[in-house]
């Protein structure tokens, strides 16, 4: 049901700062991408088997803002997990008794597909987010 | 430099429960494992392009003990990367001004391979983990 790890969102005060971080490691780093739609700014970072998504906030009503209000150094925001039917996961999400945000259905995520996402106090603290491949 | 994500380590409050969430979502869980020189259980999640260690205390002195009395709800705890040359890699980290936790000398970790811990105010506060292979 849930495969591949398609991406861990790490949000982080200094975008600049964090794509220097992670390319003098010797990782690929792309250009920063602004996300007006999801007030955020992304930055890319690719390794062999999976990507990290460095987030900043666009403006102060982004999701990542308030994250950093309470992470001021920043910090594992989300992973994402490739689902092949996410209605059939987000049943199976409802039948475990873990709770989808929002109205309980998908919204078109960050790469143009439907994504929902659980709600971290159902699930090890943990927020999880399901992108239908 | 740093390349193939190894796992995510995932601190959480109930162990059974976690394993059970991640098996009920169609994820290839191990059974606990105790790492008693760790101070940690383990259960092992495998993705077919990488891992979630879901990590639970065994004492009140093992570090993942501290983590969750700050994040009851668990969370995650750090990244771990593959790196061909440690010292090379801990040489690059000193470089750019990143500070190896410890004494700075790489350990033997968990999977008893050479380990060694980035700090995370110095680093987008994430924890990062470069294990020698």
């Amino acid at each position: 049901m849930i495969s591949w790890l398609n991406h861990v969102a790490i949000a982080v005060p200094d975008l600049k700062k964090a794509s220097a971080q992670y390319a003098a490691l010797g990782a690929t780093v792309s250009e920063q991408q602004d996300l007006q739609e999801h007030g955020v700014a992304v930055v890319f970072v690719t390794f062999p088997n999976t990507k990290i998504e460095l987030l900043h906030p666009l403006d102060e009503n982004s999701p990542i803002a308030g994250f950093l209000e309470k992470n001021p150094r920043g910090g594992v925001h989300h992973l994402c997990f490739e689902v092949e039917n996410l209605d059939a996961a987000s049943r199976k999400v409802a039948e475990i008794g873990v709770r989808i945000l929002g109205n309980g259905s998908p919204k078109i995520g960050a790469h143009g597909k439907p994504v929902v996402f659980l709600n971290p106090s159902d699930f090890q603290g943990t927020l999880l987010e399901f992108e239908q491949m």
